[in-house]
């Protein structure tokens, strides 16, 4: 059986940006992926300002200043915010400036308000000598023109809008959303809104997996149930593929319809089934393919195991196609275990732990569930990793967590 | 000057969850917020369940099986997914089950696929002893029914979505989202589409602000620019108050119009400002406020030091207003600096960092920009902290971070 990382590397050759591309305005852009790079059109700031309150001077006069042997200088007025600098400093002279104001001409420096006394209305003493430069935001300091800005491939955050629209850049072309088909198939699935009867449980993987899809920045689209059956199965697949960018099969657990799973994925299309079966708790049974160039999956039916394949193959390969350059960062924060968790070497395994925070150290609780059941997963704040190469961990020994 | 978390303890008490709630389909509330208790309405599952593959037996059945001295079972049919238990077992007897099949009458367990051989078609060899209740998920195991589900203030993820729709609950009852309205302030203000002239800049801060607000779960409400004069400020704060649930003045950053915001703030009525000015870095002429119920904010002009405040002090409102009895666990990751951070003690320092992984080892490289200019935010991949009683940090240090 393949390890966690030999099967993402079978999948990953199969997995191209959907290269499909829109404007946006600017403002509407978080989490959308930039299909374009992009340069400052022009320097960033286009005038000399002010980094604090203060006065506008020529460094050279208030070289040597001190507390008991100011430098005196009259201020010939005072700069509006907004406005093109028209006070036009002499030796000796200085404008009273405010943050982000343009700097006077002939000034070269602004001295703190903190470093001035008042002697009247019109004149200061400087009580601590400036350098030239000090306190100014010189022009293109923060981008200068034609600089690189953001490239495409950028998954842009708040801090990166700011900047676009800084520049003007009011429109930006994104990667269209990603889309993702999932298929719920079992007999056992009746509708959420259904009254379950014995043998029978509700449809619900599938909206948990079109939550965990929305909060990679996809588009789900849910299919109806289809029952374990070849040619239903299949039927659903195509319409899926024609549909969405990725297809999930939120699989019936067992044996047989796995392998129903595998056979339907071959009969659809070139590569077919890459990875079936990785060793991997909860997981074992994920099926990892590619039609054509949609990635597709079977993930097993046990909720928790569901979830936890969908982060490990789905959500990475949803970033990929939407033409992301680096998945979003998520450090797993490091806990110290509370408890033993068995394993075997050889394996991966995920185990979701509820974190508490004593002293200022982190401890991480397992909440063991037989057969990793949903009220498990609604307990936890994330998932204990377990690595390969480990029979298993024990109480006190540091543990990487994947937070939810 | 207060430190982050006095400050802090001054604007808590004024912080009251909006409490208006509305009914949203389950599937479509991530993110969201219950604003009711949820008890499992049944018990999960309500059928016993196997949770394997394999046969269901009567346990007894199976005692003292081994490799060499198998027990043999006749089997008398297969379990059908989805379907009440029709088979019933008399001793000696085994029905074929899939996962998540319901247990034959007279069977107390599962005995794993993979401990069996079949012998012909009516008839296997288990060569494990199977324990009363293995494999098997038992009535209201998963949840008992009244079982406290999620509670009040719970925010919801994939899986709190997934289980309560496994409980046939597709509406809940959620906290309606909570709005902050953000006003540009500033004569030197160009609207982003415009092109400033010398001495102006683009209004682009409460765009960054509006983003990080959408984070958080509220819903932005960016309202026109307002230049730096008392009655106009007043105007557009009145009408901000009556329109959204938290204000925010994306300030001017000199000294006079803070002073004009905060007189602003007290004439709106009480308490008023609570706080003028943090020991934080960026971020001193931060101010906390409150009008009646709602918290007003008034954020430095700079880009950076807007955002980090936002951060500290917005967000964590937002979520205290959106009846979250929890912010979303953020723990900071850590990372060993690769350069020193200069500080002061008593002044909490956030530092916008690029992470670096080498040999497993996460470093936190500092982008330091004179007065924190945009570009160091795009460029960084979170904040590191510096605490209030470190007069600075030096490279090969554990610093906090909280990543973007």
């Amino acid at each position: 059986m393949l390890t966690p990382r030999e099967a993402w590397s079978r999948l990953e050759p199969h997995l191209h940006p959907i290269d499909r591309a829109e404007p946006v305005a600017t403002a509407e852009a978080l989490g959308r992926v930039l299909a374009e790079d992009t340069r400052a059109p022009a320097d960033l700031p286009h005038f000399a300002r002010s980094a604090m309150d203060g006065y506008a001077v020529r460094a050279e006069d208030t070289h040597g200043a001190t507390e008991g042997l100011p430098a005196y200088l009259k201020v010939i007025g005072e700069i509006a915010m907004g406005k093109p600098a028209e006070l036009k400093l002499s030796p000796g002279e200085a404008a009273l400036i405010h943050t982000g104001g343009m700097l006077a001409l002939g000034a070269d420096a602004v001295v703190m308000v903190e470093n001035t006394r008042g002697v009247d209305a019109s004149m200061i003493e400087v009580v601590r000598p400036t350098a030239k430069g000090e306190n100014v935001i010189q022009v293109g300091e923060d981008m200068a023109k034609g600089d690189a800005l953001l490239p495409r491939g950028s998954l842009l955050r708040p801090q990166d809008i700011g900047s676009l629209l800084s520049l003007g850049m009011t429109k930006v072309l994104v990667f269209q959303k990603v889309s993702v088909a999932l298929i719920p198939t079992g007999d056992e699935l009746v509708p959420p809104e259904g009254e379950p009867g014995p043998g029978q449980i509700r449809n619900t993987n599938v909206f948990a997996l079109a939550a965990l899809a929305a909060k990679a920045g996809a588009t789900p689209v849910v299919m109806d149930i289809v029952r374990d059956n070849y040619e239903s199965l299949k039927a659903t697949a195509q319409k899926a593929l024609e549909l969405a960018d990725i297809v999930v099969f939120s699989a019936g657990s067992s044996v047989s319809t796995r392998d129903m799973t595998a056979r339907v994925i071959d009969s659809l299309g070139k590569p077919g089934v890459l990875v079936h079966g990785v060793s991997l708790r909860p997981g074992k049974p994920t099926i990892l393919a590619a039609v054509g160039r949609k990635p597709v999956f079977g993930l097993p039916g046990n909720p928790a195991s569901a979830m936890i394949t969908f982060g490990i193959f789905v959500t990475p390969s949803i970033y990929r196609l939407s033409g992301c350059s680096q998945s979003p960062l998520r450090y797993a924060v490091k806990a110290r275990l509370t408890r033993n968790i068995p394993s075997a070497t050889g394996r991966e395994d995920y185990v979701p732990v509820k974190i508490e925070e004593k002293n200022g150290e982190m401890f991480a609780d397992p909440v063991f569930g037989k057969s990793n059941l949903l009220f498990a997963m609604i307990r936890a704040d994330g998932l204990a990793k377990v690595p390969l190469d480990k029979a298993g961990m024990t109480a006190g020994e540091l543990v990487e967590i994947t937070l939810f």
